[in-house]
């Protein structure tokens, strides 16, 4: 086994034996490197080196050296208890045999957008899915769009909407494979046929459909080798088989409150924009949207009714500070820079419609409004009349009369004039 | 005539001959006073003397002489031909037999706030009510209630829930008079009973009920001689029994599209808060809210539905920034302070309630919360066990159980333990 095994069979024993973002764990990584936390994980049950239980203290800026040793000590107790069910190349098989594998921070495809994360970035990534992380998209062609479990019809509704759209723009959809929100947002991505994907799709010209990037990503809280929820298991399945899931959580690993607390963590680090559709106001959708924003990520929120208790979460997002109103999908796909969004324009909705029409009189200057108001719309009446209806001097009204009449705004009536047809 | 008098008269003559926020008529009047601006436009026929040209040129900040000359006398030009018809005494006493008057800024009543217009401030105020124009409400107590003409079922609805908490803290919603959003916001206000009206209201301890503000005014476009539009005459003859109606233009004026946008800088100036409940895309009552935000007014926009044309203004405010997302009356009543917000918590909608609300498992901390997570529901487990599935040191087992069981969360089963009924 050389050095790059070594390190790869630690870190998947090493998720396994440690809690996601166990902030010592991680520490003692960073010091010591995966293989030798590894071994002292494993290998022996006395206390930690002095060196290393200085050098892990420092790193988590914890000055005294007596909490750093019982912090290290405490680390190793909640550790070594999982060590007898420690067996990487059992779990590297299992993830072989179902078509993925462990994606480490040294191979090539690993996102470096985890290093926004800090000492939190994983330890390592568990993939499943149809073609390999090496086809993991860039940063700038992830979004997340994530919500509430109990979702209503309108959310529902707007994930969808959003997702195709976000998916033929050639960007991927990254979500957290849970009822509602989520497994509308999936099940959309997957909907959307390789032929609607656009030009600035993740399809390399001349390349087979199976280099194409997942249209559709499921970070999971639990291990890979089962499908969770229960009831999503069909389309976690599909996502599987067609696009991808990640956890950074060993196979065998059950989904718990504290674990899908820290995939949220993995959702905003990995993805350049999220999009919350619906939350309410006490959500997970919350605490992902507001570690984005805490790393600088783009994040958007989908407003709502303000008496829908789904939208609470998202209108609370906006209040604060933490996300924009987020109404269609170019102005998601805006989240992720401007050039992306002018490709996209064309499927804005109603209000770029709205924004793009004009009405006959946008541009006219006061003077010639305020003529276009004392025009009468039945009657006719003399421009000397009409300078004293609109307060305006008799040269203005001319003027203003025959810039009008260019617009189909005003007719003339025999010698006087009325409001034209337009 | 006195001083006094003769001002009033002035201004009376001229919000007849001049247009709302006509800038050289505003700047004439800054230069030369109201009465000498009243008897240049309607004395006599000559050019405007030199040196007023020049300091309204300068006022204007508009260089050259020669284009001064022109203004002022294009200014002349609009304003004379409607001297015929000018008559300040008719006027006032129109208004006097309609139970209203004319407040003019050397009045005590004045409104201070219109100060943020600069010279685009009123000439005049045109009222109609209950009580005189000396009832106006502070700064601080006047918030406006705008959006669309064709509201929604939601917009309505939303207007009633606003307007009644808001008039029920003792503040006064103002709004343009106009059918959909204004119409309802007026009504509901109309509605809330002196008995209805908070602690914190306009009453003042012991006096009659003659004495309250209004609970509501409606800013007019037009001359408050009629009624307009037509088809809310007796919504807006209520406002005028029991609210107040103002206007700076004088009785028998039209209401133009000109004069509807400048009515709108009026709502803007006179309310501290202005909180857009619809609005389309492009609507009047954009340019209320953003006038407002320019002169560091707070600014409130209500979400909806992404498929509602009726919401896209307010989304649209929300993400150009000018206006922050208020989805209930408290959050209404926090853009006019934060003491007014405090009295006004307990009638906060959902937000507030759901935000109160606690769960059994809040403040644990992280261990506790592992723990939590490994608690069996139905079969029981050791701490040993536990402090396996946990990944935890047994003392923090044995120590996180205890503080568990104390919140209901775990209890004890024989030798184990199992999840408790909270």
């Amino acid at each position: 086994m050389n050095n790059g095994e070594r390190n790869r069979w630690a870190r998947a024993g090493l998720s396994r034996l440690m809690e996601p973002n166990d902030l010592t764990a991680l520490a003692l990584v960073a010091v010591a490197g995966a293989e030798e936390a590894f071994r002292l994980v494993t290998g022996h049950t006395g206390p930690a080196p002095a060196a290393e239980q200085q050098a892990v203290a420092e790193l988590l800026a914890d000055g005294s050296a007596s909490k750093a040793e019982h912090r290290l000590d405490a680390g190793l107790q909640r550790w070594r208890p999982r060590a007898a069910d420690c067996a990487p190349a059992r779990d590297l098989e299992t993830m072989r045999r179902l078509g993925g594998g462990l994606l480490v921070p040294e191979d090539p495809g690993w996102p470096e957008q985890f290093d926004a994360l800090g000492l939190s970035a994983p330890l390592c990534l568990w993939w499943r899915g149809r073609t390999g992380p090496e086809s993991l998209p860039g940063f700038r062609d992830l979004m997340a769009v994530v919500g509430s479990r109990d979702a209503t019809e309108y959310g529902r509704h707007v994930t969808a909407e959003l997702a195709a759209s976000v998916v033929a723009s050639g960007v991927t959809v990254v979500s957290g494979g849970a009822y509602g929100i989520d497994a509308r947002a999936h099940e959309t991505a997957l909907s959307v046929g390789s032929r609607d994907l656009g030009a600035s799709g993740p399809a390399t010209p001349g390349a087979p459909d199976e280099c194409l990037a997942p249209r559709t990503i499921a970070v999971m809280a639990g291990g890979l080798d089962r499908f969770y929820p229960a009831g999503n298991e069909e389309l976690l399945r599909r996502v599987a088989a067609d696009g991808a899931l990640i956890a950074e959580v060993a196979p065998g690993t059950a989904p718990t409150r504290w674990r899908f607390l820290q995939r949220n963590r993995l959702i905003a680090a990995l993805c350049a924009a999220t999009v919350v559709v619906e939350a309410r106001w006490r959500s997970g959708a919350l605490t992902t949207a507001r570690r984005a924003a805490e790393m600088g990520r783009e994040v958007g929120a989908v407003p709502g009714s303000v008496f829908s208790a789904n939208s609470a979460g998202c209108h609370r997002l906006l209040r604060e500070g933490s996300a924009v109103a987020v109404t269609d999908a170019a102005e998601a796909l805006e989240l992720l820079g401007e050039s992306r969004a002018h490709a996209e324009q064309a499927t804005s909705g109603a209000a770029a419609r709205e924004h793009a029409s004009t009405r006959p009189h946008d541009g006219l200057d006061i003077q010639d409004l305020l003529l276009l108001d004392a025009l009468p719309v039945r009657t006719a009446s003399t421009p000397d009349k009409l300078a004293t209806v609109a307060g305006l001097g008799i040269g203005a009204v001319l003027g203003g009369l025959s810039r009008l009449e260019d617009r189909g705004l005003a007719r003339r009536v025999g010698q006087g004039w009325q409001r034209g047809g337009n």
